[in-house]
């Protein structure tokens, strides 16, 4: 970093600790600190892994004598309730820290501020609200769990131009050129849970495994499954690669659902049928402490999401062809679909990416008469 | 230009004079040409329009006597023959020019290089080939004209993100915004003529005008309409604003024929039918000294012209909205399309523009089995 040397400067920083981080807290946001004494890095840290140390925490140990009199750059404001860890606030008083520079409040309207309120109560100079947008972007997915309880929906989709998915003989392989398949795997790292069709499976039999030339994290594998065809000898229920949960509904068979359990695979409920309860499976999911998930579905299941107003981001990428096959090739998004034009669901914060020809365009769905 | 002077930056700024005349120049390609004596520029110039003084000229006329001695830019190689205008070579040599650095030589393989053989053979020092790339795809258009003398078929779509360019209903109003919109009329401006079906025109009844902030050129209006339903009293057939072409096959009515005709409008028949033959268009419309053609047409259109491998370029206007609707919401490229996703038509050297939250992606069709 050539940037002038500023508050904005150390706590850049920590926001490149706590990105560092993404894909590796659970349901904890990411957080990175840094701690700064008489012009010098005296310690940095991020939370690494949920129920460890939080990042003030590794900083201040890295210090160590040093933390006493220095400024703390903390990505999210430090906590003061005792959780799976005592209450950063406490330590970062304890240690003799002079000024605290944080970027987001906690995103739990009930107890943001209160982690600053005590450390000015013990005299601690704090300022808050530096590069709070892009540490609150950072922590999308855990500020929408923590408000919500359910998890954060990213819908990925790799379609032609033209919107397609596949050929209309269903050949698929492949859309998009390999750097964006290898950012799709960054992305599971990233995700809690990967969601998918059951007809992907039949199709594919997928391992929906993140496969990157470093190890990475293997996301919760998530079917919907309303009938449960999900056949017991498929990848993702043999290879233990991470557990995996079927979402299904009343109408399951109940000889399926114990042969499919014997194999140590989750079957949730999610309502009589004949779909899967979309908006229920979120409940659920939530309470299994899921508060990320990445749909690789087919355009029926990312089409009802979207109908359903479900998704919280899209992460779309068209590979630069034109397969046309009109109805008989699938879309991208397959959905009853608006009378309007102006009805249509919007993309806002749109930003673009280049996998050297391939174009990822993300952006966050506005639905309509939605008050912003 | 803050870039360092050099043949370069000279060349550089001939290529901005002629980029500026796109359009305006007919079958005729843009040339831009800067003279440069002992370190100042002493003459500029553009082929402006068909038939008048080419690039040289108008750069030599600005320099007078200060043309002796002075070094030419010229973005196209200059012209050996009399065409409507004598040659500029002769003029250049008659000048006393010292040197003559050249873009792109003559892209008709039989006449390329003797317009440099003969500066050469009076003494001049020739340089070619600098910025060529640069130069050949400014006259993108021209090159495919004068090589094959068909028009080069340029592709404009705008779609949803799902590939829809309209709602269900046939609700179209408006996909993309008005960033987006007023750069077609860029196009228009840019094209001799523009394309359209019947099916757009009897819809829309549209004008196919250019209507920008400052006064454009209209291009020819072409409207393929292989039975005639095209009315008399249709804004393109009534308003005068520019040529109307009207394409169609043996299955016309005669009486409309002469109806249509007796309002100006031009008919090309173009096949037995049913549908309009689109390979002999594009004859008939080279024939007719159309060298740049600009189909707006709907998806039917766009996918006969890609499937007939008539295209040669696409522009795609994607706005950041998602309409559903699945097979009753028409596509942006409706054909037959291919059995498998390695027999998708590939676009080439593509490039991205933003227009606010709209996505414009340009490209090259590459077709399947193609050799380059």
């Amino acid at each position: 970093m050539l940037d002038p040397i500023s508050d904005e400067y150390y706590m850049k920083l920590a926001l490149q600790l706590a990105s560092a981080a993404t894909g590796q807290t659970g349901i904890n946001p990411v957080v990175g600190c840094v701690l700064v004494k008489d012009g010098r890095i005296v310690g940095m840290g991020a939370h690494l892994k949920r129920g460890e140390a939080h990042a003030e925490i590794h900083a201040l140990q890295m210090a160590g004598p040093e933390a006493k009199g220095s400024t703390a750059y903390v990505t999210l404001e430090p906590c003061s309730h005792h959780g799976k860890t005592p209450p950063c606030s406490d330590r970062l008083i304890r240690e003799g820290v002079q000024r605290v520079v944080v970027a987001a409040t906690d995103p739990n309207p009930l107890v943001a501020g209160s982690g600053l309120n005590r450390l000015r109560a013990h005299g601690i100079e704090v300022t808050s609200g530096l590069l709070e947008r892009e540490a609150n972007l950072l922590n999308e997915t855990f500020n929408k769990f923590i408000t919500s309880r359910r998890p954060f929906v990213t819908v990925k989709s790799a379609s032609t131009l033209d919107g397609k998915i596949a050929a209309k003989t269903g050949d698929s392989k492949w859309i998009t050129n390999s750097a964006s398949r290898s950012f799709v795997h960054t992305l599971r790292h990233r995700h809690q849970a990967i969601m998918v069709g059951i007809g992907t499976v039949l199709a594919d039999d997928p391992a929906l495994t993140t496969r990157l030339d470093v190890p990475g994290l293997n996301p919760t594998r998530v079917v919907v499954d309303s009938t449960l065809r999900l056949s017991p000898d498929a990848q993702l229920v043999r290879d233990g690669a991470a557990p995996t949960v079927v979402l299904t509904t009343d109408r399951a068979p109940e000889a399926r659902r114990r042969e499919l359990e014997a194999r140590g695979v989750t079957i949730i409920d999610c309502g009589p049928g004949p779909a899967v309860d979309l908006s229920a499976t979120m409940a659920r999911l939530g309470e299994r402490e899921i508060g990320s998930l990445l749909v690789e579905g087919g355009g029926k299941l990312s089409g009802a999401l979207l109908e359903q107003r479900l998704v919280d981001k899209l992460v779309l990428f068209f590979a630069p062809k034109i397969i046309g096959g009109g109805p008989l090739a699938p879309g991208n998004f397959d959905f009853a679909g608006f009378e309007a034009m102006q009805e249509a669901i919007r993309l806002e914060r749109i930003s673009l990416q280049q996998f050297e020809d391939d174009i990822c365009i993300t952006g966050y769905p506005r639905y309509g008469n939605e008050v912003q």
